[in-house]
């Protein structure tokens, strides 16, 4: 057994773009296990865009990291030694646990991955919090009806590829933005998206127009100029989701950009935030149980891009905000011991 | 009976804040009347700060003026001759109709009023327009509950004033915004809010940290720079309801601000923009009866700010945007026959 591990801490806050200087490897001792406690190994580490918001020395919905202490990450591990009665040795487990390649959990965070299911990767992108995310915040907060026009951004994210498919499973009319040309033909290639906008090389606004008849839900993921974009676009009674604002997450000072509710009175439109942490343990297993039988049928694809040992997570998470990422953006820490 | 009259038509579309150049004040023959056709001598004449919007050139939820022609406003009057079943001579009746002394209206467009139930000018105030997207505006679209914290901005305006109420009826802290003192000590001598801030002299958000736990419902009149900064109090599960703009309604240029949207997911909050001509007829009596049972139970009080004189209803008009008026701003065009 293990009884030192390798884990990336904070090293100084980022301002504006973090760079790999704002992270350090360090090697430290495991503690014994007390009572209750699982060691798990980690097979995977996920990297989102949330994480710049706890990099941050500021008030949010998440604690910030504290300068000099481990960073946390969603991760899809081995359990290696386990005092709790659910856990032993050899399961898979998914929890909120450490950019490490071994962390120790209280087993009551921790939650059993089936890997007869899919493979066990999935329980971080389209079985984890991307999919939740994207089923919960496309179904109830964008509330589409078949036939409506659904337009998301980010698309060939882990979320927004996930939203698209699911729009396009209800019947309604799927464009998605991003920003690259390969991203936009897996989407209306592979995953039956109705039409694709480039926004580094396109006009979002021209486009939009030609391809909608204007917009009912709009699945926001970055914000700024995209979505200044989309606005004027709205239909009456659209639904604005607001998911994700990466655009503007590296700002150093208050972004500003045009006023934007003039146009909800006309539109009767209605705009929202949420978290996939509202929802429910038994709301979360509904979307993954769903998404599961999605991809059991082929209704449902999905990609992961898979960066190679501990000591490059930190290039996979700024790739985040290059926009290099297909699908779900992960670290391979080790494989399973078979 | 009258066989001419005078009216205002738009003389020229204003750029920027409108001015009196803007108006034409011509005389014009009245024509016989139609079938079903009503001539009205106007009393009262409604402005609006949503009337700015019809002087552009511009998509809107409602058609914009022309300019040459005679424009249009919701009018209190008499009957002073009737094609139409429903309405007699001396009758007062309330409709969309012209900022004119008389008009010819169609029967079906016109409601009667009832004149012993209140003053006929609260038909264009507390129980006409402005108190229906009071009552609807706060219950449905800011849905507040009993002990939560609402903010009102243009809080002594003829919109503001009443929601202001409402929401202290319905048990909750209220706190109004608006540009004098005399403003705020009516709100919260009078009325019975429970703070009042006055934009022009105080920081609004250092006022709000100190009057509230944060804000729960938000019912925003006015936009621009008030609402940045009522923003970051803005509570978890906070509901925005966006009933106008005026801050923004002069603008030439496309206006900018703080992006708000990351705000949202923060705090899981809902903006959402309505119209009150969206509410059904029943709807809308229904706000009106229990309007006038909080009036009669002197609940619910209100001011007009009555200018004279048809001549006059440009001024009146402009200084909606000059922040003068308290409560509902009028135009008394001609006294009720005795």
């Amino acid at each position: 057994m293990a009884t030192e591990t390798r884990q990336w801490l904070l090293q100084s806050r980022p301002r504006g773009e973090p760079t790999t200087e704002n992270f350090e490897l360090r090697r430290v001792e495991l503690p014994d296990l007390d009572d209750r406690e699982v060691l798990v190994r980690t097979l995977y580490q996920s990297v989102d865009p949330y994480m710049r918001w706890r990099m941050r020395d500021a008030e949010s919905y998440a604690e910030p990291w504290d300068v000099g202490e481990p960073m946390r990450a969603r991760v899809v591990g081995e359990v290696v030694a386990s005092r709790h009665a659910d856990f032993a040795e050899g399961d898979v487990v998914t929890g909120n646990l450490l950019w490490a390649e071994h962390a120790v959990a209280d087993g009551g965070d921790l939650r059993t991955v089936d890997p007869s299911r899919a493979p066990v990767s999935t329980a971080l992108g389209v079985l984890g919090m991307p999919g939740i995310t994207a089923y919960h915040g496309l179904l109830d907060v964008g509330d589409p009806s078949p036939g409506e026009t659904v337009v998301v951004s980010a698309a060939a994210g882990a979320v927004g590829s996930v939203v698209g498919q699911i729009a396009r499973l209800g019947g309604c009319h799927v464009v998605g933005i991003a920003g690259a040309d390969e991203k936009l033909d897996w989407l209306t290639g592979e995953l039956g998206f109705d039409a694709g906008i480039n926004y580094a090389t396109e006009d979002v606004r021209a486009r939009l127009r030609e391809e909608t008849d204007g917009v009912d839900v709009y699945f926001d993921n970055v914000g700024g100029e995209v979505t200044d974009a989309v606005w004027p676009l709205l239909n009456v009674r659209c639904r604005v989701a607001v998911c994700g604002q990466i655009a503007l997450y590296n700002a150093t000072d208050q972004p500003t950009g045009p006023r934007k509710f003039g146009g909800l009175i006309e539109t009767r439109g209605r705009v929202e935030g949420f978290l996939v942490s509202d929802y429910s343990r038994d709301q979360q297993s509904e979307a993954v149980a769903q998404l599961a039988e999605w991809i059991a049928a082929d209704d449902l694809r999905y990609r992961e891009n898979v960066v190679e040992g501990l000591e490059n997570a930190p290039e996979a998470f700024l790739g985040l905000f290059d926009g290099v990422n297909v699908g779900k953006q992960l670290v391979q820490v080790a494989s399973r011991s078979s």
